[in-house]
C-alpha cells in the first residue's frame, strides 16, 4: 500500500498525528537503564534498545510512528546500528510506522545502495528523510521505491538559524531556493499520490518559520 | 597537525595525488574473494574487508589516501559497518589517510553526534564529506573538530546531471548557488588554514564541469 495511505490510515485509526522521536543519549536515560559512566559502546547500545522498546510499548496505542535519529546510533559504531535495526523491528511489531531520520543523499548507484540499506534492508524503515542538494536524479533511486510502499521526506526549509544561508537565497524573480526545492519534489512525487490524496514524497518544513510554512502550503 | 598539512605532506613524500576509492560490490570482487550468490551480509562484509585489505596493501606506497563510500557498507547492516571500521584502521596502519565519503549533514547536537561517529569514534576517518544544504551552523560542529587534525570536504558543485537543479540556481545578481556555498566554506574554513596555505575545509567540485571548476578556483 502507498506510504501516504498507510500513514493516513494510521492517523484515522488511532485518532492521532503523534510521531515519537527516538534520539537516545546515555546521560538522559532513566536511572534504571543508565549505563555506567565507563560503559563501552555495546553496553550503551543495549541500554538504548531497552529504552526504545519501553518507549515503543508505552506509545504504541497513541502514536502513529516513531522517528529514530540515526546519528545517535551511528556514534556507537556497529553495536549502535544493531540497536537501530532492532528498534525498527520492535516498532513494526507494535504496529508503528518507522521514519528513519537519516538525511541521506548521493548519486546513482550510491543512492541505490542507501535505498537498499533503509528500505527493506537491514534497517527496515517505512520512510526516511533525504537531503536534496544533489538534485532530482539523486532522489529518484529513493522515490522509485515508493511503489513498494516506502516513503520519502525531503528537506525543504529546515528549522535551524543557518537554514537561511542557502535555502533562502532568492533567484532573479525573488523566489527563495526552498520553493525551487518544493517544486522539484512536487514534480518527483506526482506519481506517488495515494488514494488519500497525499504523496508518499513529503517535504520537511520547520514549523518554527510559520510564514515559510504557509507559503509552501500555498505553492 | 592540521589535516591540510597532513595531506600536503603525504603528497610531497609520496610524489602522488592518488586517492583510491573503496566502493566494493559483491559482483565486482575478484573470483578468489567472491561470496556465494546466497551469502549473507556477514559473509559479504568479510569478503569486502579482505578485498579492502588487499587493495590497501597494494596501493599504500603509491596513494596518499583511501576514500570508502559508506553506502556500500551501510547496505550490509552492522556487519558492513564493522568492515568500514576495520578498513579505516587497516588504512591508518599502512600510513594512508582515510576520507570517509559519508555526505552527512544535520543540525546542533545531531551534527555533533555524527562528528563523534566519524572523527576519532568507531569509524576513524581523517576527513569526511559533508552536505551543506542546512547551512553554516550545520557544518560548524564538524569544522570545529579541524583543530584536532580532522578535515571536511563539503559538496559545492557535484558531477551528476541533476546537480544543476539547485546548485546552479542564480540569484538576482546572476551568481549561482554553488558560489554562495563556496563563499560560505571560505568563511567557515578561514580559521583552519594550515602551514601549507590550504584549509582543512575543502570543497567537492566535480571535474566533469571544467568551467564551474575554473570559476570556483578563481572565486
Amino acid at each position: 500500500m502507498n506510504f501516504a495511505d498507510r500513514l493516513f490510515e494510521a492517523v484515522r485509526e488511532k485518532g492521532s498525528v503523534v510521531v515519537v522521536g527516538l534520539d537516545p543519549r546515555p546521560e538522559l536515560l532513566p536511572p534504571s537503564l543508565s549505563p555506567a559512566p565507563d560503559a563501552g559502546a555495546e553496553a550503551v547500545a543495549k541500554a538504548f534498545l531497552a529504552f526504545n522498546e519501553a518507549v515503543i510499548e508505552a506509545v504504541a496505542p497513541y502514536a502513529v510512528a516513531v522517528k529514530p535519529q540515526v546519528a545517535f546510533y551511528e556514534k556507537l559504531g556497529p553495536a549502535g546500528m544493531e540497536t537501530f535495526a532492532r528498534t525498527c523491528r520492535a516498532a513494526a511489531e507494535r504496529g508503528l510506522l518507522v521514519i528513519g531520520d537519516v538525511k541521506r543523499g548521493d548519486i546513482g548507484s550510491t543512492a541505490e545502495a542507501y535505498a537498499d540499506a533503509w528500505f527493506g534492508g537491514p534497517y527496515a524503515c517505512d520512510a526516511i528523510t533525504l537531503n536534496p542538494y544533489l538534485g532530482a536524479d539523486s532522489l529518484r533511486p529513493f522515490v522509485s521505491r515508493c511503489e513498494e510502499g516506502y516513503g520519502c521526506f525531503v528537506l525543504v526549509r529546515t528549522s535551524n538559524p543557518g537554514a537561511a544561508d542557502l535555502q533562502d537565497v532568492r533567484d532573479a524573480r525573488g523566489r527563495p531556493l526552498y520553493l525551487r526545492t518544493a517544486e522539484m519534489l512536487a514534480s518527483l512525487g506526482g506519481d506517488c499520490v495515494g488514494e488519500c490524496g497525499y504523496s508518499a514524497v513529503g517535504a520537511v518544513v520547520g514549523a518554527t518559520w510559520p510564514e515559510q510554512l504557509a507559503e509552501l502550503r500555498a505553492a
